[in-house]
């Protein structure tokens, strides 16, 4: 085995074998507290559960160890700096944006974005310029909004401060991030990017490159996601200039705890480690049990297929450790596929109406893929003759909708509320009188699952059309005040004006 | 041992339990990623540390296991409600003033409040309204303010939306607070209390009660410092009526990490489970503990004393499990001696410029107040006839001068900036200059310890004269522009008067 060098990790191993008493929290002890049974396995992990003492640095003003383990990971991910997460990418993205915005500020963002995006949004009290992302042909599903939008976005708004985007997407997607980044820094505004499921990107000649490496001034990866912290441990990475570092460092004291869990900042050390000890070698697990099911899956005549978007515009990339499967008749939709996966002791990682989004973490083997091939055939015996489950909605009719609506494409500023609105300061009116209002309610049509209206966002004529177009194409619409869409919930009149006078 | 309920715990071993295939994040794969030499320690703690799935349930909208393993907490807790916490304290404080206040409200808050606490006052760009907490006699050392003060900032301010205490302080000095309770519920407004260091109150008869027994309508408590929760694992404890729980799940949304570690909820819930499996016999090692070093110190003439509060208004009663230390003869100053016990291998909790805060928690045995003695005997034979550390302020005298500012005891509503100011929006002014001008840093003296100014705040009369007195008593400023407090950094004209104008 190579040498491992994770000083965070080999300092806290190192202090507890010396045997030190605790008269600190965590009341735990070092875990002597709880009894061996049935608490056995949190004993272990205990021993390195401790707090900001002389010898364990400090997260918020690291000097020690920590910015030793906070270093190497820079260099290791091609960073100025980096910090390192307790609070998982949510942290990183709430952290960049009150960094980057003061209140009032504009922002260009994608609008589909996690939601971790949006609260950073509203905490900043900040105002977004959402710009609609473009849509994989195959997929129907959508990734970042082009370029060209993009550019239109920052000269429509010359005074916005930051463009956020993400990428790659919940599948699997990836778009190149570099021409955005040249758009951003021709305004000299920072390009943002939440890359949470692409903490891997960039360390294995088959994964696309990563954020930091296409020109992106700050980037947040789940390093729990895709490589092997424990969960709530991601990073931050920044590049010097664009971002106040000063800023960032009190945006992220702010956010995250004040007693920062060492076991999670630890296991952030390690995942850097093990890359650096093994190189691509160490992602090759996962490719090749991912590779493995794509082999037998395309070798089988199945209902289940998986999904393979087309290069291009809107898709740049895919990562190769994720897979989107599909039943190719329709019968199953992707959740109870998923269900029906669990059952067989197969847990995918998230699915949606139509499809099963599965993982391949560095530890994954070939058997693994056997097995959720066994599962799948059983589950096509069990299943053959169901009533599909699918509503019949073509996920590209949908999208050539929503994207029939450039007006549409870009938004105007508006702030998004922290809080939802009190039931008391809305109504809810029909469609067709809704223009010129403020949604009370966010607005999603399935598919393709992209927002078309924030809550806070003012109602356009151009709006209104696209809801009633995907209505008519049968889609559904989440969160919606009125079935079918007659009807939207709106800011009540006098309260609307209340907010635009502030 | 006596039987232990722990759903959520015995949810996540069960269905590790069965050899689930792991399709999703984390990339750990229940820690199969990880060889197990050097890391086996993090093996057994991974095959818990999974993400929601069906049979895992959500945090943020929980409806299984977590709810389940919340609502025996909450009955155990005395609240309507309880939040687990996995972003520790800082989260449920943030939450907690999100929920409470929208931007512009104004909040009565002791000033000597932990950090997270301004942040959430920032967070949620309210105006802090500070009222000065009493000082305990002995000690020096702050606790919370006078019940008439905190009357009269809310009769002096009836449009202040909640009153944020903070108790017991980091020495283990409680208050109790069922006169505040009172107050603030006869203008019904909630009572919010960052109880992090008293997770163990009114669980065992030698405890103080706890702050939600007192009546608050919302306690935090750091179920990881003083009672067995893996660090970062917090409570918040919440009263239905007076705090919205919509806009408080929205809050902690907002602020909480949208993959949250089951580990640290896992062990949320075990702490739990071990209070209502043992009783108050669960606390009592670490009393007895505590006990045995109360005595052995209080045998000998050694030059390290316990330092034993006055029982009176300002702390009406003592934390058993923790204790204060000082070196009576005024050689050795808190931290040195915090280093010099850490060499010994005997880690203390916290210390300041005078003392040293100790620990004791449900796994303290009494052979580590035996260790603790002898490091404390050895220290002395060494440190005998050093020259002191200690800069002879009299903790009495500063405090009474800073009592002695009546004025100065409620401040004037006020903005908490979030983000440093820039150093070009500031300027330096000679402190009989600064009276009408905002503050740009916070002065913090020590000894007491307490901020008489926080960045933001107006600067009257009454602050300038308090700053002179200590100035003159030898009091030492920390964050300050200028030694002896000759001079103070404001913010610039043209900047105040955009400010004021906001």
């Amino acid at each position: 085995m190579p040498e491992i060098e994770a000083p965070l990790y080999t300092q806290l191993v190192r202090r507890f074998g010396r045997g030190p008493v605790s008269f600190h929290v965590p009341g735990h002890q070092y875990g002597r507290a709880l009894p061996d049974e049935p608490f056995a396995l949190f004993r272990d992990i205990m021993g390195i559960d401790v707090t900001e003492l002389e010898d364990t640095d400090d997260l918020h003003h690291p000097e020690g160890v920590i910015r030793e383990a906070q270093q190497l990971a820079a260099r290791c991910f091609g960073a100025d700096e980096t910090f390192f997460l307790v609070g998982g990418s949510t942290a990183g993205n709430l952290a960049m944006l009150l960094a980057a915005l003061d209140p009032g500020d504009a922002v260009v963002v994608q609008r589909n974005v996690h939601k971790s995006v949006l609260n950073g949004i509203a905490l900043a009290r900040a105002r977004a310029i959402f710009v609609a992302p473009r849509i994989e042909p195959v997929s129907g599903l959508p990734t970042v909004p082009a370029a060209a939008d993009v550019e239109t976005a920052l000269s429509r708004y010359p005074d916005a401060r930051a463009v956020f985007l993400s990428t790659p997407n919940y599948y699997g997607m990836q778009v190149n991030l570099a021409p955005y980044a040249e758009i951003a820094h021709r305004r000299n505004v920072p390009l943002l990017v939440d890359e949470a499921h692409g903490a891997h990107f960039g360390l294995h000649p088959a994964c696309p490159p990563s954020a930091m490496a296409s020109g992106a001034d700050a980037a947040v990866q789940s390093t729990h996601k895709t490589l092997t912290a424990l969960t709530m441990g991601a990073m931050l990475h920044v590049r010097r200039g664009r971002l106040s570092m000063n800023r960032l460092r009190r945006a992220l004291t702010t956010v995250q705890s004040t007693s920062p869990s060492y076991p999670i900042l630890a296991s952030l050390d390690i995942s850097r480690a093990m890359i650096e000890a093994y190189g691509s070698a160490w992602l090759e697990g996962g490719m090749k049990a991912a590779r493995r099911l794509r082999e037998r899956l395309a070798a089988r005549k199945g209902p289940f297929a998986i999904v393979e978007p087309a290069i291009g515009e809107a898709c740049g990339a895919v990562d190769p450790m994720r897979i989107v499967l599909r039943d190719a008749t329709g019968t199953l939709s992707g959740i109870r596929l998923q269900r029906l996966l669990a059952e067989q002791g197969c847990w995918a990682e998230m699915a949606d109406d139509r499809y099963v989004v599965l993982v391949f973490g560095p530890g994954a083997a070939e058997a693994d893929a056997d097995k959720l091939v066994s599962a799948l055939d059983r589950i096509a015996a069990e299943t053959a003759g169901d009533t599909p489950d699918a509503d019949g909605v073509q996920a590209s009719a949908a999208a050539a909708v929503f994207a029939a609506a450039p007006e549409a494409r870009i938004g105007e500023p508006c702030a998004i509320p922290l809080m939802p609105p009190e039931p008391n300061r809305t109504e809810t009116v029909p469609l067709g009188e809704a223009a010129g209002r403020t949604a009370a309610e966010t607005v999603i049509p399935y598919p393709p699952g992209i927002p078309l209206l924030y809550a806070g966002e003012r109602i356009g004529e151009a709006q209104i059309a696209a809801i009633r177009r995907l209505a008519e194409a049968d889609a559904r619409f989440q969160g919606a005040a009125g079935a079918g869409m007659q009807e939207i919930r709106v800011m009540a009149q006098h309260q609307q004006e209340k907010e635009t006078n502030r």
